[in-house]
């Protein structure tokens, strides 16, 4: 060990102390037995560029272990990001570039939002994915994408179960270039690992076809550099590296739970420094090690950098065609594949599923990079590529992804992929086990990632499969998250126009709800979708009442709309696929589409009525779980017919 | 291979084909492959009586890859219980006892809800442990409870993350009377299992501490019976028995995805019979096969119950006190234990995840099967209990869990315990992280099992940790479920109120959402809490405007209250910990409490307004994701503040 090794890894512990003393707030345990991981991975090995922190080819680097943020903040300031030292003062203040927990868009040189345990690592899975399929999509496509993807966790991302979906996954695409430190100081929060957990950790990955190495001294930079050299060169796995640390290292309370999750203090601190024999006083740094980082860090990113602009400029003018896609696809600039509108023959019936299929096939083959999959439901959800090309070790080129059946990490991948850069991306599930992803719908709307979630089977109309089948809250749940777009589409027309609000999306995550049962085409309008809900059936003369319906409801709506006029009330219908686009409205067009006011508003929708009496005082929904029967029959017997609607239109109003 | 058991096996296989066939609908793939597991299991070794299906001792069975319901239905039937050939003819149809997926409570001798993959796994895990601690929490308690847990799962449920927080945990507590089949057959609904899945099962649960054993030939009925003679000697090992079998045995399309979901038809079904060498007509069974299952399964059954019940007799006579004990548990019945209201001193301020410690605490020592734990959060959502035992292998009888951070796992392993009987049980997280177990709440709300959540860190209030951390739409979440009561109390005394509404629930889930930050008591009631909303601070006089609110708000409500005064408006609060509980009010109590039109209603959350418009026109509450900050300037940067809610009203009257 040198001796700037030893100065520098004491100044960024020292700094992480400072940095969480001074919030009072924070995690400083595994931040000081991570810190010379960090530091042989920032000084030796990772390559990107502080001037320019989006660089596309960079290499990756996610804190899975979120809380140890102080660590990744000193990191950056120290390497030259835009965090400055008043940034580290501030942590976890108001405002302040340095939050409680990695952000994504918020932080320079943050690659991934982290925190939720077990997200980081199945994010990273998805950015080590985009590296190869990116490399892949291009002649000489590694000329514009070949990096490394690093990820660093600790205990809890492994116990959460993802962390296996994730490392399942990896091992099955032989993502080589993925290398996942696991800081491993056999303690967590309520105390030692033991209480909880024996797993051999060892043996889990290497079941799993990873590459393991294990560093026995986490203080040993050049054991950990020497690990990292050799994951680098793994040709067909992805690596595990174990570092044995000591949590709170330095601290008089190391090594105990006690050091997880609360400042040292003034006191405590003063002697984790005098331990390292760091002899300066709070949040003062010495040039040195400034330097060093500059001499290493910076000057590695900012050549490789330079480097990777001369390769971008030969290669637009080797491969204009493939540079101009390639640059579409980092700008996620799908404009020149969505002209017009498509026509549909009146008579089509397709479910909203099939619609949606077909949409997807036409888009596939027209948006080369677009790229997406099912939890093992292709069939099912209409995710099936005609001639698509699976994505595979052998075939990386390959959009279509077998994600298996790994809901939680295809939803978490996909942020990755997306974090990634470089593709549009879809995935599929069945309605209500959009439960089992929910974790991650909350982190791509948080993150602001322009994620697509095809889910179909989207009420009651499941039919056989029953209750454990039949979503019903599944819509509310989604539409409860901010920043998600719900969509639910009421014919092949919406679906289409669905699909068109989904890939120009540029922040926000976007959910196509679809039907499995045939659902005629109305007169729907293409271009209202985008608004959120329109009038898709006028009133005859006089408006004695609107119902608002979605998805396979409005054509119920519409058929009751039929029988309440000969009855002598006169309703207008509206379609209102989004509700989070129809928020985004002006007020004027709002209660110009509803018309009346909300005590003669009727929504139906055959899910929960939950949410819908922002819009309406009368709601015919389902507060109870379904029931195993053929489609028809479960729905009569929860009197979703048009029949009933009518019934319930009359008395109420 | 013994004539009756190659007849049996095609009976089971024939009936299972006929039963998809009648219903068209269904998964056959599976059922056919597994039948002779099933059928060695329940011929040799599974000790249930079908005349007594809830018996506390029986073995418990688990069909985790539920989309095999047909296979569990036709062992039911053959066995005795009350499923009949006229039930098997309406498999998956209204009303009939045989719906698509197994569920709890429905059809008798179905031991748990499933369908949902992995999930069958976890709660049996849940059911081992329940196993082991009610034996050793009474003396000689092994005379009470002591039996098998065996679950049958196939690939998918192995590739789901949940799954090996499960067989982590199984390992860690060493159950060696949990036995696992894996029918592995390598085909999924997609298509060949290699297409996502490469890892080393095998490999997988030897880390995790397991026995595992193979049986090469899935027909091969001696081997598989040999492998769980085997497995039932473990002494401190959870087995998995791998048993390879062929998808949808027998049929044309045997050993691919086609098999998997769909019926095979008249004509391949009649083929498969003829190659099973099976020639009776459709629904036909002969004698010989009840014959058989009468003398094995129904005999070994009713004599072991038998035996139990004199047990019982002796144990009464020798420990009466601890008999009352177990009588109480199995029933659930907390009465004895929850008698008067408690005092709290008026100057408490406690947070209400402090009053949920101290309230747990007490209860935890009054009632004696009362069992749970958190996921590592113990010391912050305070479950940690004075002197408490953990539960592990060297100490079964405690009573305090560490779950690890395994929240999906921790929900439904939760399940488990409560469909195996014999415990009051809880789980603690944070609020926000109820996403990870969303599937688990629904499950739990679906088979009506009274799991109780503790949620701490309720809001914006959690602070530095920042918007990952912090919840916003997961109240939503979670009343949109069916079945789910949501308890938000605003003091130690509705904290104390909850506690008791949710120990007494029988079919009903409770979460209990507590806040960080300190709460002063209130004039809260302790009684109405189970009304779910009442009236805490009346108008003065004349009554222009409500206030509801919940949790921590109501006192901003209170003192929002007394400035409007002030100001000339005269305003009720309302508090309403449970939308749940006060929807089962009668209207005229709701509308008494109310006191006012919705439009002169206000509701005030510092979450989502998801929801929240079905009691009030004018919603205060959070529908962007939150902020790190300390938790007052969080609060203060979104406006919750009474002088913020003065203006609402004001702005809003």
């Amino acid at each position: 060990m040198q001796q700037i090794d030893k100065l520098a890894v004491s100044a960024i512990r020292a700094t992480c102390i400072d940095v969480v003393n001074k919030a009072k707030s924070g995690h400083p345990g595994m931040a000081l037995g991570s810190a010379p991981i960090m530091y042989t991975l920032f000084s030796n090995h990772l390559v990107a560029n502080p001037k320019e922190p989006m660089w596309f080819n960079r290499d990756r680097f996610v804190l899975s272990a979120g809380h140890a943020s102080s660590l990744l903040y000193t990191m950056l300031h120290l390497c030259g990001y835009e965090v400055s030292l008043d940034d580290l003062k501030s942590f976890r203040q108001l405002g302040s570039l340095t939050p409680g927990h990695p952000e994504f868009r918020h932080t320079k040189g943050v690659d991934a939002t982290s925190g939720p345990l077990g997200q980081g690592i199945a994010q990273a899975v998805g950015m080590a994915m985009a590296e190869r399929a990116v490399a892949h999509q291009y002649p000489q496509g590694k000329e514009l994408c070949s990096h490394y993807t690093y990820v660093l966790c600790g205990d809890g991302c492994l116990q959460e179960g993802l962390s296996q979906e994730a490392i399942s996954l990896a091992g099955h695409h032989k993502l080589n270039k993925l290398i996942l430190f696991y800081d491993s100081n056999a303690v967590t929060l309520d105390g030692s690992l033991d209480l909880s957990f024996s797993e051999n950790v060892k043996g889990r990955f290497k079941a799993s076809n990873w590459n393991v190495l294990e560093v026995e001294d986490g203080n040993d930079i050049d054991a950990i550099n020497e690990a990292i050299s050799k994951a680098k060169t793994s040709k067909s796995k992805p690596t595990l590296i174990i570092v044995h640390t000591v949590i709170g290292y330095g601290s008089e309370k190391q090594g105990t739970c006690k050091v997880h999750g609360n400042p040292l203090g003034e006191e405590d601190g003063q002697k984790a420094k005098a331990f390292y024999g760091y002899n300066y006083p709070a949040f003062e740094i010495p040039q040195e090690v400034y330097d060093h980082f500059k001499n290493t860090f910076a000057k590695r990113g900012e050549a490789a950098y330079k480097e990777y602009q001369k390769t971008l400029a030969s290669y637009k003018e080797k491969h204009s065609g493939a540079f101009k896609k390639f640059e579409r696809a980092v700008n996620g600039d799908v404009s020149a594949y969505l002209k017009g509108e498509p026509k549909f023959d009146p008579d089509n019936n397709d479910s909203t599923r099939v619609s949606s299929g077909k949409a997807l096939n036409e888009l596939y083959n027209k948006v080369p990079f677009l790229m997406g999959g099912s939890a093992d439901v292709a069939g099912s959800v209409m995710t099936k590529i005609t001639d698509g090309v699976n994505f595979s070790p052998k075939t990386p080129k390959g959009r279509n992804v077998n994600w298996g059946i790994r809901e939680f990490e295809m939803a978490a991948a996909q942020n990755g992929m997306l974090l990634h850069g470089g593709l549009k991306t879809y995935v599929g599930a069945f309605l209500v086990f959009v439960d089992y992803m929910k974790a991650a719908v909350r982190m791509a709307a948080l993150s602001k990632l322009p994620g697509i979630y095809l889910l179909s089977h989207d009420s009651l109309a499941v039919g056989e499969d029953g209750p454990t089948h039949q979503p019903i809250e599944q819509l509310a749940m989604l539409r409860s998250i901010p920043n998600v777009n719900v969509i639910r589409p009421c014919d092949a027309r919406e679906t289409y126009a669905a699909w068109k609000v989904a890939l120009e999306s540029k922040e926000t995550p976007t959910a196509l709800i679809l039907s499995r049962q045939n659902l005629p085409l109305l007169a729907s309008k293409y271009k209202e979708v985008e608004k959120g809900a329109y009038i898709i059936s006028k009133e005859s003369k006089r408006l004695d009442a609107t119902i608002v319906a979605t998805g396979s409801e409005v054509s119920l709506a519409v058929e009751a709309q039929k029988e309440l006029l000969a009855r002598g009330v006169d309703v207008r219908v509206v379609s209102m696929p989004s509700t989070y686009l129809f928020d985004k409205q002006d007020k004027q067009y709002r209660e110009s589409v509803l018309g009346v006011s909300k005590d003669k508003v009727f929504a139906v929708e055959m899910l929960s009525s939950f949410g819908w009496y922002k819009y309406a005082d009368h709601v015919m929904g389902i507060d109870t779980f379904g029931t195993s029967a053929p489609a028809k029959d479960a729905i009569k017997a929860y009197d979703f017919t048009a029949e009933h609607l009518v019934k319930f239109v009359l008395s109420n109003l």
